[in-house]
Formats: C-alpha cells, structure tokens, sequence
C-alpha cells in the first residue's frame, strides 16, 4: 500500500478518535442526562491526552500537540457540561 | 528532561487512553442504566481504534498496534454491554 493511502488511514483514526466526544457532548446537551455516564472515565481521558499533548510538547510532534489539544478540550467541555446538568438535577 | 522521564510520560498517557472505558463498562455493569451514554461516541471511537491497529499494521508498528488493540477490545466490551442493558429495558 502506498505512502499516501497509509498516512489516509492514520490521519482518519485521529479525526475519529480526537472527535469521538463530540456526540456525548451533543447528546448530554440534548437528553440533560447523565445516568450511565462514567465521569471517572472522562476525567481519565482528560489527564491522558493532558500527557500526550506534555509528550507532544517535549518531542516536539506537532501532530500530537494539536490533534490532543482539540480532544482535551472536547472532553473538558463535555465534563463541564457534566456537572452543569447534575447542579440542576440535584 | 532526560529520555526516560519522556518515555514514562508517553507510557502514562498510553495507559491512562488506552484503559479509559473501563471505569464506563464497570459503571454500566454496576447501574445497568444507559440514558446519558452516547452509543455514537462508542462506535466512533471504536471504528478510530480499528484504523490506528491498520495504520500500526502498515507501519509495523508494535506499540501502536498493541495499546489500540487493548482500547478496541475494552470499547467492544463496553459496546455489547451497552446492548444486553438496553435489551433487558426494552
């Protein structure tokens, strides 16, 4: 397989993953639920990507720098979005 | 900061992404509750993971390989629960 197609495949799986949270964000503005939803889970993703966009920094791969710096913002904004709905449920 | 130091940064971040959704497949062992999980989140990241195992592949690539594996693995977990939850609910 070609150079171009492999790079395809790479720069695909990191639009997916980096943009994975975007539906549960949509959703939780939506449904204002968070029954089932593991917070743990975000805040682990969270500190994750935190170190990846750190390792990014220091072998300075732009790549990681900014393709974990859109996921981490994602995440957070869906964490915040988290307790904004549990204020008004509790 | 010396090589080492980069490295056990890199691995955390791996672990730490790599065995996110374990504490969403406990926490939905646990409720049995799915209202506020998004099944779209799931699917894309798992579809995210199967690429980067490709892009590994083609790479040849071990680490990628090996850390993705484990996230689709878990994530596919995570998704089959997800369905015998909702079955029982419906």
């Amino acid at each position: 397989m070609t150079g171009i197609w492999i790079n395809v495949i790479g720069f695909s799986a990191a639009t997916l993953t980096t943009f994975s949270f975007v539906p549960q964000f949509i959703k939780l503005l939506k449904t204002k639920r968070t029954e089932g939803l593991s917070l743990t889970m975000m805040i682990q993703i969270a500190i994750g990507l935190l170190l990846w966009i750190t390792y990014g920094v220091l072998r300075k791969d732009i790549v990681l720098i900014s393709a974990n710096t859109v996921g981490f913002v994602i995440v957070m904004a869906t964490i915040i979005i988290y307790f904004k709905v549990n204020k008004y449920e509790v």
